[in-house]
């Protein structure tokens, strides 16, 4: 696999000043990438198929710049006349696509920039893909383009295409013809770049960008994302990653995505041990594997899917939809067959499918032969084949409903001319069109079947101006799924992230006591805590304390109680108290400062959550919420965010957990107020990442809940060594 | 929706000796429909679509029996002489297709058995799916069937194609041309199957049938399941249902395909809440949802998908295949973005991706240039772009792999001529062919993005003899990842049903003693319980035992004994039993007679499951098997299977479990012996068996489980009114 190693830029992702953009170089670079002007192919020879096929692409598909070939030898390549070098062109290229041997690379970003160019594609491979070698070289030629003042696309990618303005930068094979669409696809991967091409041509629907990035010496992913988000003809963004090289760059670019409403998919390969194993030994454990990038995407409003198909399907749904309002989906079909798999598939990814209104339903009654039922998914019955205006008039009912936030009906455009032509298909889609008009929700016709449009197809769907859906039912409605999750995410906002305001090393809280005093401060309710320091001392605390209490060992050096018989539970009365005093202390070690015993009511009924906040190497402070005992220590029932989180995502990692029900009460428990909790987990969030950078973990367990009852019961901070 | 109300066969479902096929009727009917010599078309008219269509597919795609036309007029149609009835013909018609309306369908059949028909397929709708009215209308329709022994297809269906012996009995548009498959496709909703056909053709593959069972008022797709299992031209079924009138029929059919290693593959709606409502009304609460129907085909062996195009790529893919032996996917690309997607999603679906044998990677270093990595995935680098034979050897090499049961590349067949021509291109394919010649394990060629195949991919497929599925990376491995999920269930072997043993009433369990004695006369161990009727007895009792005890009210009035404080745990010495017998007796209400209390010995550690026993009106015995406490209770996290069950399904039920991971044990828990449990569960699911079919419930509450200690703690028979 070309996967680079993603320790060579650990110190970018360290730095917590990461701004959108790698470098604080000339940005212009980036736009003569994407919008040059002229572009010069250098390594251009009639013997590369690459070549050819380059400058093919560059000619024929109508860019309208100029093309200029460098050979070192000269003479006529492709039919056309080439220079010997940049320099002697005499004119400025915008931007290069270079495609000379590894070796000659450095020499071809010299001459370039001496020629006026700013940036340039680099086809070449065999860097750090290809091993320690090849990792050295890499770095070689950033330093280069450093110096010459040049921005890298690649190396080992296959280019980038800007079909809005008709750039072509592309090394391989494509067909042209079709019209551009909205939706900017970035991949790593070139194959699978030319892939997601493929798909954005057969839905109809088209592209805006293909860029593939490769290595990512220099530009990345994001740096085109962060363009795309600012582009108004660019709607969304499909991203296919096989490695992040900055996370905080990821960040940033999803928040700004987030804030403009304009909706990133993703695709990133490594949910499996077996595609993951490189990726692993860069992270930790609780938090260092896929689910953590899953929780990332959640927090920050990225969908995420795990499919070619599914990427750029979702990716041009969104882009043709935009953020839905609150509510559930609509389904029309003139097949019961068709409507009871459209229900089971809205069900599954999330999707409502509510009950019509009163008026609804009457309206669809007087409309439906009587043995129609007026429900959703509504089955209008074979009665349509005879009378296609039944299309009209209950679509016009659906589109109204004041429960849904999306309707879909079912056709599958035809490849004849012969079908097209046919006037009891022409009726239906005319009615389905009529149907539809000035709808206050998106409306989508989606195929049954997914499969590529035919110029017949895309004919009917320009004529008729048919919202269509080439991508069969299961794929399609998937995608819809995730744009109702996408709106519903946008709805809860992000939380604001906070200064960090690391306190002096004195401050540090280190006992169990500080850290509990530490969240109080930031108004996180814990249990009410006494240090004795002897047997007396703590009898008198118990005394003060209107139920059976518990002791706990306090020593900075002990950080897990239990495990020396350092905590006794449910004590009553003195001697009960005294005894246990002497107990919780007789485990302590020799080498460890004993600081006393903690005396704290004791806590029962209600259930018990952990909190913990962990920095990822990659991440940075990452937030682990999950049910105690059993569910976190055996089950790994957690759900993870980047902090800092808003309630609302609270809540949402609450639902995501596998023992969500239990949060809803059961006999002898009161049903958690969720609302008290997000509030208190936002809090103990914020007290953590106001402790700084030195911060190892900071672990809440348990976080104890009973009804409107939250108080924290134990706490503990541990810092790194540096 | 066109459903049927589900009620109308409950007599059948109950019937314990149901036989495969649905009446003692004379069977050749269901063979004239599927191999008929002559079809006669009653109801022929010019001014109907329908009819033309129909004329159209028996005359224009090779039928080669006779095509009868009957219209009631007589005259010309479609070209052809018409007679005015069947019995006009002259000739013995084999089967008809009947197209009259409603109310001429009872006429027509009395005509057509008068001239010697055996079968129809009713196109007619406006029956049982619609309504009351049409619910008396097609029992009447059924009544007039079975007195003319006549059998039916339908109504409200689309008919039948057998692509094998070129029988169109179609009623909607078809296309002819392609060869016929091996995949027989029956879908109860005509649309649907409409679909499944076109998808059989899009994959090249083809079906070898398309069934469409409308109403199934007599025929109905476990018949045409049942046909097509014995017919060695059919490899694999694809059934699409909407609702399973009979469920005896379905797993009878389902045992025999088991037994005869051809894989079904099934599409159910139903599986949510909206789709399921009217299913929903006739079943049980814990085992009445879509969770039992997916016990049941994982009990079966039946391949459960969710997506038309799943069902037929999945059943396209068991009839090409058949069973894979144990071990992984091998999985080969020239990217690396595709191999990292490829074990993604092969991971996603439950197929291993192992290492590779030592042989095995020191033969691929060989092949590879330097930088490549001998690993699965494989990864052929660019390299393979300028050497193609480097496709072959590494082929050669993953496809010997003794751990491997299929192996996987990736290739997208072109659709234009020029590029089929392409010399590079067809080196490639050569080499891969060359590579895979002779493979012990089946290796397929999977396109990374799906689309129908062309006349040109299917041209290059049929010269290389490719094994090509043109379904796409993440749908064709979704697919493989069943055929993984089929083999190795058939793997696990099928439980033999037993005799049922009902004991006369005298013997039947009551109390819980009973029932504890019953289960150890089928070999359970059970607790030893000693039931006292005073405490005197009790204190004897529990100074009989070892250990703390527990005593427990007993009752045959009280199944819930906690809820009355009728039970008490932990008990140590003479004055805390003596107290706890009058304790756990206090609550007992009135009008309940007391036997006495129970004294068993008390067990700790270890977990608690809970194994029930319930009959669900629909598919009779079923066994639930989940964790004791919460799990049950509020996460509803148990696993379903019909009765009887195998060892091997109880292990794979536990597997299933939300909470599987603490049977593994935990710090002071041992792991659980499965093969113990699953044994013993076994034997509980035996012996409610053996208690007949006035059984309602059978309660295991706890199975006490610690390491290799398996143990009933507490049983409780119930049993149905009647």
């Amino acid at each position: 696999m070309s996967r680079v190693d993603a320790t060579d830029r650990r110190e970018d992702a360290a730095a917590p000043d990461a701004t959108l953009h790698s470098a604080a170089l000339d940005e212009t670079g980036l736009a003569t990438l994407l919008r040059p002007r002229s572009v010069v192919l250098i390594g251009a020879t009639d013997r590369s198929r690459w070549s050819s096929m380059t400058f093919q692409n560059l000619t024929g598909l109508g860019f309208p710049g100029a093309v200029h070939l460098v050979n070192r030898r000269g003479g006529l390549v492709h039919g056309q006349l080439a220079a010997e070098s940049c320099t002697a062109l005499g004119v400025r290229p915008d931007t290069a696509i270079v495609m000379v041997p590894m070796s000659a690379v450095g020499d071809a970003l010299a001459d370039l920039a001496e020629a006026g160019g700013r940036s340039a594609v680099i086809l070449t491979s065999g860097f750090a893909e290809a091993g320690e070698a090849g990792i050295a070289a890499q770095a070689r030629l950033l330093a280069a383009a450093r110096q010459h003042r040049i921005r890298l696309l690649g190396p080992n990618c296959l280019g980038l295409i800007n079909h809005l303005d008709k750039v072509p930068l592309w090394t391989a094979p494509l067909a042209g013809g079709r019209a551009a669409g909205s939706l900017a696809a970035i991949s790593q991967s070139g194959q699978v770049g030319h892939h997601l091409n493929t798909l954005g041509r057969q839905l109809g629907t088209g592209l805006s960008h293909l860029v593939t990035t490769g290595n990512e010496a220099d530009l990345d992913f994001a740096d085109f994302a962060a363009e795309f988000v600012t582009d108004d003809r660019v709607r969304a963004i499909a991203l296919f990653l096989e490695t992040i090289r900055n996370p905080h760059r990821f960040i940033a670019v999803a928040r700004q995505a987030f804030d403009a409403r304009k909706p990133i998919v993703v695709c990133k390969i490594g949910a499996s041990e077996v595609a993951a194993l490189s990726a692993r030994a860069h992270t930790g454990a609780l938090v260092g594997d896929d689910r953590l990038f899953d929780g990332i995407c959640r927090q920050y409003g990225v969908v995420r899917v795990h499919s070619m198909e599914d990427l750029v399907v979702t990716a041009s749904l969104l882009a043709r939809t935009g953020p839905l309002r609150e509510g559930g989906v609509g389904l029309l079909s003139n097949s019961g067959g068709i409507c009871g798999i459209a229900a089971d598939t809205a069900t599954a990814v999330g999707m409502p499918v509510p009950a019509l209104s009163a008026e609804g339903v009457a309206a669809l009654q007087a409309a439906l032969p009587d043995y129609g039922t007026a429900q959703n998914p509504l089955d209008i019955t074979g009665a349509s084949t005879l009378d296609r205006s039944l299309f009209e008039t209950t679509l016009r009912v659906m589109a109204r409903e004041p429960g849904l936030a999306a309707l879909v009906t079912f056709a599958d455009l035809p490849d004849a001319e012969r079908d097209a032509a046919d006037p009891m298909n022409r009726a239906g889609w005319q009615h389905m069109a009529r149907g539809i008009e000035g709808s206050a929700i998106p409306v989508l016709i989606m195929s049954c079947l997914g499969k590529p449009v035919s110029s017949v197809a895309q004919g009917i769907v320009e004529e008729m101006q048919l919202p269509y859906m080439a991508t069969g039912l299961h794929r399609g409605l998937t995608a819809l799924g995730h744009v109702f999750w996408w709106s519903a995410r946008l709805r809860r906002g992000l939380a604001t992230p906070l200064p960090a305001t690391a306190p002096a090393d004195a401050a540090r809280p280190l006992s169990e006591q500080q850290a509990l005093a530490w969240l109080a401060s930031f108004g996180v309710p814990v249990v009410p805590t006494v240090l004795a320091v002897n047997e007396a001392m703590a009898v008198a605390a118990a005394r003060g304390i209107d139920s059976p209490v518990v002791l706990k060992v306090a020593s900075a050096q002990i950080a897990h109680k239990s495990d020396i018989g350092g905590v006794a539970l449910n004590l009553e009365g003195d001697a009960a108290v005294t005894r246990a005093f002497q107990a919780v202390t007789a485990g302590v070690p020799a080498d460890a400062t004993l600081d006393g015993v903690l005396v704290a009511p004791m806590r029962r009924g209600g259930l018990e959550l952990l909190v913990g906040i962990t920095r990822d190497p990659q991440w940075g402070p990452v937030l682990a919420l999950g049910l105690g005992g059993v569910w976190v220590e055996v089950l790994q029932d957690v759900a993870l965010r980047p902090l800092p989180v808003a309630p609302a995502e609270v809540r949402a990692m609450l639902e995501e957990l596998k023992g969500a029900a239990l949060l809803q009460g059961r006999r002898g428990v009161p049903a958690a107020d969720l609302d008290r909790v997000a509030e208190v987990v936002v809090r103990i969030g914020d007290a953590a990442l106001a402790l700084g950078p030195d911060l190892e973990t900071f672990e809440v367990n348990p976080l104890w809940v009973c009804g409107t009852e939250v108080e924290v019961l134990d706490a503990l901070a541990v810092w790194s060594a540096a």
